[in-house]
């Protein structure tokens, strides 16, 4: 591939060492104004600069920082605290932080009950796993988790997704034991992939998913799990098993003259409409919150004793039936550690685990940041990993922070983790005594609930100022959502995924430019477009580059500038003989350049000494600088052409435009 | 997911629609300065937004242009001449420029004979294929193709690369046949990529290559064509299959006893110190440019002639022994368009046609640049395209534009693509009369000229001054480089692509930010680490974001500046009671904001309100601006919170700090 040109001297050499030895005294006047050289900064070895670039890659929150200057046993206690925080904040526990507990604890442990049962059928799943879920996971958070105010269990969207991945590899009616089998092993995956994030510090990559594909994706999957419970809320026997809405709606009109059961309907409509009724109430009065967290739960118990009474059963109103009773079985042995199923649980586990780590660290936080404490995200996805290991040994699925539970949790006063204990007690005494009473519990009850949980899922407002803001973002919030709804939550992540990517690709292959005039009355120079009053100098065109220059844009890059001065010579051509002689190069915004970079500026300069053009750099960052002397490219162009402002290039120029006074 | 808290009143809403419809004319003194407003550049519609944003991306070249203010019969003759450029040259022929090219033509004939038949080898084909290759293709191109200094031909790295991948799926030994219709196949596919990619404008797909990456990998390539070398050069009859060093070292060791042949070795040394010595001259004088040129061709015949008379080939000297008289047989019926090679010769195609195109385009560009002319990227692309396409029907395999014949080219003074014309008539007469003279010609002479040819791609200058500019590029030039020597080129490649992502990943998601000083004498605010001189203002803490603030980086970028106010607050805690009360944020670099952005920034505004800090906006750019205004964040923080420079952000915290005299 071409080698880059240089026709550097030896003795510009020595030249360029003096100001580099001289970096800041070295002022000089010229028309009255002191003018300012460009810094170079001091050397750096190759090992200090791979270093600084891990650290702010890696440990960009200086996890280290506390234990600087402390004493041996104070550090080990340090370390201590890092993975178990609870040991830090029950120092300061007291009574009263224990009342606000207790009451958030109650009113999770009575919103998360019901809804338990109904999202482990959305994964497939028997209803005690759901429960299972919200015993041992919330437990091992509590120890190790650092946000005060999530509210750890089954979520909705995990598992639909965990549901829809693990039903394509084995049918969960056929083979329940191996399907289960399989979800452990996916959650087993889903935790050490949590985990291992958070150890190797990768926690950035969640940030890859935008918030507009979260929101679009997140809207869909609430719709698909809403329309997944047209079967339990219609008495639909025979429902398919896909989750697109087109399948779902066959289903449910293709047996609408002989599948729909009336009681179910009225059942499920009553309840549906008393839960909505609550939400309204909550939402109209804040001190209200606790009426739509206690509704499911009344609702459960209030359908549960009519079915009793009526039996309505025989009516064809489809029970929940049988609950397990007890707590948590191991399930130790039933992770597959080989054969083909390692494989998928393993992929499975890693999807799962990724959207779970996404939804809790986003929770974390919004919470974070409303009582303003400090959310550390890559120990924090090891406490969520850890949950999951040892939730998959104790016959737990995929769980993490709820955001309708977190934010019940929240306005209850929760303190500290202490309410997600209160929430796991409850919910053991709950498996120990009170299951075989969820007999009667009518499936309508529980599609009611989840419908009324997932409906906050769809951010109506937050999609209309996702399209005020960004129509890309727009672009890819409506792909998520119509991806999950029309084919299936893989292919609608996927888009997600994608259009995010595809987003960061556009901003580094199509970096913005702009033609910059004078401000009047000032030395201010600024976009022309943004500041219409702004005028250009006679015989300068000043373009600004609005990115680093790197090998996916500097090819762009130098054409665009070019195709500037070109739209420019066209113009004023038509004015008259004036022409440009020089090209002012506004390098503010170009915080890094690669060799591609410097490639691209060779060849801009050397087309513009074919056509009698000065090229002239303002204002080149420090990096910039010490690339540009690295590679000779400033003794090429001339140390006398880059300039700290683009007044000070502009005076060189034309002494005419001193800044006015 | 969260959704944007936004503290708004409707009379806010008011009074920005009047800033918006007064973008410039609003100036009001203060402190004897006028200070401009922010500009709201005129809202703009979607489709207007959308259109420009997909122009900038695909048509950034404005390929219609010229057809503007034609008349129709002009346009129809400006379609012609987009597509076959040849028919606008053609017109200001002369014979001035023939003379040019023909002499140019014949020295890149002598030049690619001997290289062609080597380089088949090097993709497992018969010696004839590489002739073939040179014979269509550069015709095609001549009619299409708008680079006037580029040479057509067969290139070694797309050979061994083409090689390596078709030997993955098939034997060339045991199945000749099905090993050569695949090869078409593939040559197919890669044509049709390249001018896919061409047609839907994606032409920018080959800058994800990087610079770097790619010296890495050539100089990885050259080795291991070297490498392969050594069979024809030592006369070994049982070589490894593999590319890796390791086999082929082995390969060469395990056989010094009994497999090599000291006849073939005092041949391939001899030419190749001929050869080596020729291009010395070459390099030292560049009139002598064609002894290196012609010297491969001479090599061939003198050695050719030497076996012929000594009878060499009865001592062990490997021969070439036949070569199929007579042009391009047809292969159209050879190429896979069902069953299980479509796939593979698919995939095999796109990887081998994208790295011809990467190849090709470099060139194309390179010299473009010296004669200070136009390339059309995309348009190119369909012209490669298309020559291979058409070339994978005439028994051709991947063909593109060779470095050093290019450079041949250029140096014996081409003047346009009648070069290859005259090339390609040189092999065809070749195919025609001289094939059978080849075929006392000896392996090792080819060896030697393989090995001759493919030094030129180990480029060390450019590799030190990767080390000096980028030392990140520098690791992605090394892992390409030892990828290909240790593993093969795959995955060389795969390492080249994959650390050129990670760079592109890593800018996005870990921006830089700098804290600002104010230079002594001016109103000018720079980086304090590359201008130690510059002050900062007591009370006061300017932060420059050196991104665009996006989803990947919004929250980095949050806690970044978050964690530069406590490193401030500490360092100033211990000088006395002063405490910072204003935290300037300089938005200069910041080209665009999505929605991630916005709620980040809101974040920061809370936290910073809770710490009884002001957050203020120094120059916003166009598109943020209009998105602080769409997202109601301006109206948040205040109208009177944004300012045009630093310098009038200081003034306002503390006007004291006017500009010195």
């Amino acid at each position: 591939m071409p080698s880059m040109g240089h026709s550097t001297e030896d003795d510009l050499h020595t030249k360029e060492m003096d100001i580099r030895s001289l970096p800041s005294s070295h002022h000089h006047s010229q028309n009255m104004h002191r003018i300012h050289k460009v810094g170079v900064p001091p050397k750096q070895n190759f090992f200090k600069e791979f270093k600084d670039t891990v650290k702010e890659t890696f440990f960009s929150d200086e996890p280290l920082r506390p234990f600087k200057d402390q004493t041996k046993s104070r550090k080990f206690l340090l370390g201590i605290e890092t993975f178990f925080p609870i040991v830090e904040w029950v120092r300061s526990y007291n009574l009263s932080k224990l009342r606000g507990d207790i009451i958030a604890g109650l009113t999770i442990a009575s919103l998360c009950i019901p809804q338990d049962i109904g999202y482990a059928k959305l994964a497939n799943l028997d209803p005690q796993y759901g429960l299972y879920s919200s015993f041992v996971p919330p437990l091992i958070y509590a120890f190790m988790g650092s946000s005060r105010d999530i509210a750890i269990g089954p979520v909705a969207v995990v598992s639909l997704l965990l549901g829809t991945l693990l039903q394509n590899e084995i049918d969960s009616e056929t083979n329940p034991i191996e399907y289960r089998r399989l979800a452990f092993t996916a959650t087993f995956f889903a935790g050490i992939t949590e985990a291992t994030l958070g150890f190797l510090r990768l926690g950035f990559l969640v940030d890859f998913l935008s918030h507009a594909a979260i929101v679009g994706f997140m809207g869909g999957a609430a719709i698909t799990i809403a329309l997944q419970q047209l079967k339990g809320f219609l008495g639909i026997k025979d429902f398919t098993k896909k989750t697109d809405i087109v399948s779902v709606m066959r289903s449910v009109f293709s047996s609408v003259n002989h599948g729909w059961n009336w009681q179910t309907i009225l059942i499920g409509v009553t309840f549906l409409c008393f839960l909505l009724f609550a939400k309204f109430l909550g939402k109209r009065n804040k001190k209200l919150f606790w009426v739509p967290a206690i509704a499911p739960l009344i609702s459960v118990i209030l359908a549960t004793f009519f079915v009793f009474i009526t039996h309505a059963e025989k009516k064809g109103v489809a029970i929940v039936r049988h609950i397990d009773k007890g707590i948590n079985p191991s399930s130790v042995n039933d992770i597959y550690f080989h054969g083909e199923y390692l494989g998928k649980g393993f992929r499975i586990g890693v999807v799962a685990g990724m959207i779970a780590l996404t939804e809790a660290i986003a929770i974390g936080r919004t919470f974070a940041a409303m009582k303003d404490y400090q959310i550390d995200g890559n120990k924090e996805m090891v406490a969520l990993g850890a949950m999951n290991v040892v939730g998959s040994m104790t016959s737990c699925y995929v769980a993490t922070g709820s955001f309708s539970r977190s934010a019940v949790n929240f306005m209850a006063g929760c303190q500290t983790a202490v309410s997600n204990i209160v929430m796991s007690i409850v919910v053991l005494l709950t498996l120990l005594f009170i299951t075989p009473l969820f007999k009667y519990t009518p499936n309508a009850i529980l599609a009611a609930i989840i419908i009324n949980a997932v409906i906050n899922l769809i951010d109506i407002q937050a999609t209309i100022l996702i399209w005020k803001i960004d129509k890309f973002d727009f672009v890819a919030c409506m792909g998520a959502f119509f991806g999950v709804i029309f084919v299936s939550v893989e292919i609608g992540l996927l888009i997600a995924v994608g259009i995010s990517f595809a987003k960061i690709l556009l901003q580094v292959t199509r970096p913005r430019t702009a033609i910059l005039g004078k401000l009047p009355g000032t030395s201010v120079y600024r976009n022309i477009l943004q500041y219409p009053e702004a005028t250009k100098i006679p015989g300068i065109l000043i373009v600004r580059v609005d990115s680093a220059i790197y090998f996916s844009n500097s090819n762009y890059i130098k054409e665009r500038i070019l195709r500037w001065l070109t739209d420019e010579e066209e113009k004023i051509k038509a004015d008259g003989p004036q022409t440009i002689q020089f090209l002012i190069v506004e390098m503010s915004p170009v915080t890094d350049i690669d060799t591609s970079g410097i490639n691209a500026l060779e060849e801009l300069y050397n087309t513009l000494q074919k056509r009698d053009l000065q090229l002239i750099l303002a204002n080149p960052g420090p990096t910039v600088i010490d690339k540009l002397h690295a590679s000779k490219f400033a003794n090429l162009i001339g140390q006398d052409k880059i300039f700290l402002t683009v007044a000070d290039a502009v005076l060189s120029c034309n002494p005419k435009f001193a800044e006015e006074p």
